[in-house]
């Protein structure tokens, strides 16, 4: 059996995560037993929510436990099978984990499943056909109850669940609005990504001359705001919605490698008579199969062109990672494993 | 025609509201013309949506115009009438506002109602079985969405809204806490309005000491939140939400009188995955009938015992309104005008 190289959880962030949470080992990958395949991983996907399962705190999902292998979404190849539900050469997206080689009970539900890279980028399974995609799909579908004609915003706008936000938004004849850091995010947003218009938070420095930003770019006001940061840029957005507005809370990475940022409006709320709600797409996974196929068409069909930020090798995982959640990634973060 | 004492909005306020805010004046009643009818008014209402009102800005009701008689509910008796509509001797609930007398076009709708008062008294139209109740009613049915056995948690609770949400949860098999300031409200919400337990938010200095004695009180945790007051309170009910949790903001009357209040962990709405909707109970007009058939019968069976706060006429109105923002009220705030 060929060796695998994996990236544990070494030890808790203290306040912000650092390279020395994370440790490098090798180690054997043991022999498959009945039912059993061995993976070979293509990809890693690194995403905002493993921040959360650092920490020994309540959160949506049991903290990763300490000297256990990162979790995480993965595609690849079986290499070996000793179930009859996958052939070797099958290629599977699954949740591997931060490591190059896995072996999974093939039978467990949801534990693999067979893709078609005929004409959707295996990589794309992590991302815009994939978790991210589903979630921009769910919040946009069941929680901002996107109507034609509404204007949406989306923050993160040009990474995996922005820019998928962006795509499903169109096909909905929305206009939509993302938020982004800096000139180079925002100039992909509308020149790639379908956004009408993208604004760089990074030339703000409070809420209040966000929020006038926005002002110009929905000229009527916002109808639906997709959250995955907090602090300044919901409190602005805030102050843009409309009567009867929507927030889909998706994450608030803003907060996520240090003190938790507040709300400073809640008023608007009341005043608004806005309806927020959190979710958690791996709650939901009766609409998978239909977002899924609607993603595949917008990927397959040059509706969707997502961008990928590629870290070359599982060892710079972990950096990749920190970038991240500083927003140094451009586009879809994973990992290439081989 | 009698002579009608009135109390305008003479100045907004720059931060908390002052007696100086309000002008008493003396006008003559005008006549009669065809289709309205004059009301004796016998009890103004006092409501903390009024301070939002004294503003000049966004709300979700227009500002109250600068040296006109300030808005609000009335109950009274009509003594003259042109209208086919009402005959004079008929108790009435109407918007008659900060006055002793109105004239009344009986054919608008919602500006006038005849009431039955053999089985409840006439000020209750203000609290209980008005404005107020409704409010509690939306909220718990369509926004809370109880359920028998949930653990519901209201702020405010010895006020018209929270007394009345008290009978209403107790009615669907609820375990209903309340949070109140002082222990003689306390002491009532638990021996009068059917609370099972209601924290003294005054013990408290921080909202995780408060969170920490209402995770005695709700060993289940929380399920629905009716949010009347913002602030520490929102935050230390949020730190105790049960996941799928929903919060029905109704007021944030912490932050009416000075600067808004911020709340603390919205992280929590993801995390805990919460439904916040704000609401305004008038834009629901067709749930009225319904709530206020329920709300009538909880008072006729005297499962609903409202407590009122009763100002004795209308120059007492500005005091007991500053009163009602710094919680000095206990129960209903009406000013009584006869």
């Amino acid at each position: 059996m060929p060796t695998n190289t994996q990236i544990l959880l070494d030890s808790r962030p203290s306040d912000a995560a650092t390279l020395s949470n994370f440790k490098l080992v090798t180690q054997e990958t043991p022999a498959l037993q009945d039912g059993q395949v061995l993976v070979r991983h293509h990809f890693l996907s690194l995403d905002p929510y493993m921040r959360g399962r650092m920490n020994d705190a309540k959160s949506y999902t049991a903290p990763q436990a300490l000297g256990e292998v990162m979790g995480g979404g993965t595609v690849g190849e079986v290499l070996e099978s000793r179930s009859p539900l996958f052939t070797p050469g099958d290629k599977v997206v699954g949740l591997g984990g931060w490591q190059t080689y896995s072996v999974v009970n093939a039978a467990t539900p949801g534990a693999l499943r067979k893709v078609d890279t005929t004409h959707v980028p295996l990589s794309y399974y992590l991302g815009a056909v994939g978790m991210p995609g589903v979630t921009a799909w769910y919040g946009l579908v069941h929680i901002l109850e996107a109507q034609a004609g509404q204007t949406l915003v989306v923050s993160a706008s040009t990474g995996a669940v922005g820019s998928a936000f962006a795509a499903l938004a169109k096909t909905r004849a929305c206009r939509v609005v993302g938020i982004a850091g800096g000139p180079a995010k925002c100039d992909y947003a509308t020149t790639e990504l379908g956004f009408d218009a993208c604004i760089d938070y990074k030339q703000h420095t409070d809420a209040a001359s966000l929020s006038s930003a926005l002002k110009e770019v929905c000229p009527d006001g916002v109808d639906g705001y997709f959250e995955n940061v907090g602090g300044m840029v919901l409190d602005a957005v805030m102050l843009r919605m409309n009567d009867f507005g929507r927030i889909a809370v998706c994450g608030m990475i803003a907060g996520y490698d240090g003190k938790p940022l507040p709300m400073n409006y809640p008023a608007l709320i009341l005043r608004s008579r806005l309806k927020i709600q959190g979710f958690i797409v791996t709650e939901h996974l009766d609409v998978w199969p239909q977002a899924l196929q609607e993603l595949g068409e917008l990927v397959a069909t040059g509706r969707l062109r997502p961008r990928e930020s590629v870290a070359q090798g599982l060892a710079a995982a972990p950096q990749a990672f920190l970038g991240l959640l500083k927003g140094q990634n451009f586009g879809k973060q994973i990992v290439k494993l081989m």
